[in-house]
């Protein structure tokens, strides 16, 4: 591993910040001004943008520009390093953070005297099966992205196909999860494609479909139980199906399955549920509770010297005995991370001092929840409000509260122009994962004659039967595959269609490749390519029935060789 | 195969327009008004926009929003079936297009009476080894993009790395080609980094190089000497090093090397050269000529009834017996593509209706080219003009040049809010292909001890050196990889960093694939398991020694199943 450049400051205490999102911006602007001098304070996240999350809704709506819902972190935070990288480790007993830059792989240590942990949280969807691999997630500006991009692929898909169960299928859309960002998410998309529908002539208003899934008995939970009927109301009064009391059980790629048995064809299943704590932090050895890191009420971590955490990754008490009882400790929004980060800076500028440090202690201003046309619900030093005064007020407050003149000034423009445009169907398509794993129920049809050859299955859950019938040739050929079997191997070939139909037998999975990685491998590694002449001759039988996946031989005319 | 909905207008007649480029669009605007109640006109791109092409460089530059450079084909074509699909193939004895729709893998005949080709050209720089791996291209709306992340993340590296060569080859920025896509995409490229510059404060504006690689002679070539002589003056006080008469002869991942032998170390790659026929449109079996359909006159493809071609794609003679002379035929220019798509609509209406057709004439207006920074090159109407108000003139052209409102006024809102804004530095990340070809020079490290594990290797091409030393336990191993021989197992394990050193004994190819994908075919596929198993053990010796990649029955632990 390299050393880091050489400290060329080093009376100054260096400060190691992980993590660009409201709590380490916070934390690390106030280190700054609090330190100036003292502290040599360095960021780093793994994107060089912070997210400002409450915009994503309205980046998946097309409201507002993907680029106007972030700030660069460097703008942000002119008088300190950033550093784009991903953080492989802690050695907290070397005082050490150990991060991969930029696609270079060499790993580099960085030393520090006082560690700020702000990783937030991560999504946990497997206790959902199907709802990892099958479902949109709104936690980061990609998803956001991919969210939009996906709906009005949908919508291309919906206004030109001539068969109605896929066309039901594509004007579905399932939203997981009623809290602020699931409601937010749900009313955006709706406002999306009522504005868009006007491009799609072959598409009817009342073929749209629109469910919110809530697991608890009502939406908003953190909201009173009367600002959460008004905003049950909004939704449904715009169409959008609201069911509480139901969880999620399965997803598959055609629909979601819910703990009453209803199975949902869609295929667009927005999970804002699973938050879960970040991938690294739950290696590190920390104490956790309810996935997060424990502290103490100065944000410190208890027997690791100079490490302190804050933000959703944090567990915070706001009491002196706190009990197993959420409403001890801070909750997790961006409001209480701001107030945690400038606390926080100002007990690490104390404790190098020698001076006091303050507990944490912040009273929330209030919440508020956009409902999409024009319509929000907020709740504001007591103070209940619905309607549109409250959704003005949304707007005004997220103005206010984004960080930074231009990032304001840019989203200010877009919603004016906005207001007097038709919305921005550009679909900007990105390449699907090369593997991925796909859940079927059973019955669920993998492949059928005449589709069109897309990539090499293995089956990795469940049992699948192959069926290939050719009546003009008098041939008839069955086969089941268990786990550790495969078809598909046509895939290898120039032909374009498929010959057989491949069911579930029962609810399986089966770990997908694309065509064009599957074929580069198979034509790489001569050893695979022997493998699979070896298996179609005495799985088929010979190249010579009409069936056989044939020789595979005829590969290499596929792709140039580079 | 599906056929598509019924013709519920069968009296009219059916025109498809493949292709939503400046020809295809223009040709189905005008068969629309003219051939209003008579034409059933449908206009099929796999993209559910229209690029402008012009704006591409400003869209790398940061200038203006992705989304700006772009107009919805359905918001740009009010009246006309829009279809997002994939052509996969043209039955021209049955008068049949054949698409796939989305993610949905069943073709869709789509019959027409009359059939425009409008495709325009792909990109082939085959003839350049290492050059279609390791070059970013500018053709469509995903390549400027990725090219503006590709520049922000090299400077996000550049400001905190330690390896003087890494940075320098980071630092580094050629373009191959020097015509109009070429000249604007390195001006607009170096404005980017400069402008961005005051947030890497570890980068000093001397350690950023420019080049523009160009084969003729000059730049420019359809401008005047002149007017090329200022834009290359231009350039080079900007600091472009400009190298006419100098080719490309190859690219790896870490430089370019050019056919004068000098080689070039950057981690940016720039073709803007290689122009060829569109992949579908070489398999049509139509009679072609450089890589362009012939037509007569009038736009038709002869031989093949009821089909035009127009556009790039095709080749159309301007005079009556044309010559082996480019000047013979219309030029490859948005301006002609343009006036194109109206006469051949035009000739449409008139063979239907039994008038007579014209043949395609049109004299250039004349050309722009933006330098950046302000200053541009003009020659129009045969007047030439150059610096800050050919540059307005180009603005201006090009707003009024854009079609529909809504996109003219958010560019320029973007133009006039960029000028007094620090450009957006905003980088989102995309996830790199789960297969590539990695080209090599002699010499070239592939990977070293002490490097983070990323894949699996196979030897394409060429042949490969692995050294494993390890002083204290006294062991040391050597071997040399062949095409279809492999390396880099070790991903298949927990551990996370690289062992060995691989240098390329002579230029060559290697497949990568990405660990995340290796490991979940290995896993759900036995075979390949067991294979893996066997090759440890003849090559290594067994899993007892240090530098054995081990067993692989660890590898279950590396993700969780489904």
């Amino acid at each position: 591993m390299n050393d880091n450049l050489p400290d060329t400051a080093s009376s100054k205490k260096k400060v190691l910040v992980l993590g660009g999102g409201f709590g380490g911006v916070f934390a690390a602007k106030a280190l700054e001004k609090l330190g100036r001098g003292k502290l040599d304070v360095e960021l780093i996240n793994s994107n060089n943008y912070f997210v400002f999350q409450p915009l994503l809704p309205e980046v998946a709506a097309s409201s507002i520009h993907s680029a106007d819902a972030v700030v660069p972190l460097r703008q942000l935070l002119r008088r300190i390093q950033v550093r784009q990288a991903e953080v492989m480790n802690i050695d907290f007993d070397k005082r050490k953070v150990i991060v991969v830059q930029g696609t270079r792989r060499i790993p580099v240590d960085l030393p520090y005297d006082e560690l700020v942990i702000a990783f937030g949280t991560g999504v946990d969807l497997n206790r959902f099966p199907g709802l990892p691999e099958h479902a949109l997630t709104m936690k980061n500006l990609a998803d956001a992205h991919r969210l939009r991009t996906h709906v009005i692929g949908c919508l291309e898909t919906a206004d030109v196909t001539d068969e109605p169960e896929i066309k039901q299928q594509l004007l579905t859309f399932v939203v997981v999860g009623a809290g602020f960002s699931g409601v937010e998410t749900v009313a955006e998309m709706r406002e999306l494609v009522r504005r868009a529908l006007k491009y799609y002539p072959n598409i009817k208003p009342d073929e749209i479909r629109f469910h919110l899934i809530e697991y608890a008995d009502r939406i908003l939970p953190t909201f009173s139980p009367d600002l959460a009927e008004y905003a049950t109301r909004r939704l449904e009064i715009h169409g959008i199906e609201v069911l509480t009391r139901v969880g999620t059980k399965s997803a598959t790629g055609t629909g979601v399955e819910l703990t009453d048995g209803r199975f949902i064809p869609t295929s667009t299943i927005v999970a804002t549920i699973g938050n879960g704590p970040h991938r690294l932090v739950e290696t590190l050895g920390l104490d956790m509770h309810w996935g997060r890191i424990k502290t103490d009420q100065f944000m410190r971590v208890p027997g690791k010297d100079g490490v302190w955490a804050l933000g959703d990754a944090a567990l915070i008490p706001m009491i002196d005995e706190p009990k197993e009882d959420p409403l001890h400790y801070a909750p997790q929004t961006a409001q209480f991370a701001v107030r945690e980060g400038r606390q926080l800076a100002a007990n690490i500028v104390a404790k190098l001092n020698g001076n006091e440090m303050k507990p944490f202690a912040y009273v929330s201003k209030g919440s508020l929840a956009s409902l999409g046309m024009s319509k929000a619900v907020a709740d504001v030093y007591g103070v209940k409000l619905s309607g549109t005064f409250a959704w003005l007020l949304w707007r005004g407050f997220y103005l206010s509260f984004l960080p930074g003149f231009q990032a304001k000034l840019r989203v200010g423009i877009n919603w004016l122009v906005n207001s007097v445009m038709p919305p921005n169907i550009v679909q900007i398509q990105s390449t699907p994962p090369a593997t991925r794993y796909i859940h079927y129920r059973k019955g669920d049809k993998v492949f059928e004659p005449g589709m069109l050859i897309d990539g090499f299955y293995t089956v990795t859950k469940g049992r699948f039967k192959l069926t290939i019938d050719n009546p003009d040739a008098g041939e008839h050929f069955e086969k089941v595959f268990s786990p550790g079997e495969h078809f598909g191997e046509r895939v290898l070939l120039r032909s374009a269609l498929r010959t057989g139909l491949v069911v579930a037998l029962e609810d399986g999975v089966l770990l997908f490749i694309a065509q064009k990685d599957f074929t580069r491998f198979a034509r790489a590694f001569p050893f695979l390519d022997n493998y699979f002449k070896g298996y179609i001759e005495r799985t088929f039988g010979g190249f010579d029935k009409s069936f056989a996946p044939g020789s595979t031989d005829s590969k290499t005319e596929l792709e140039t060789l580079p």
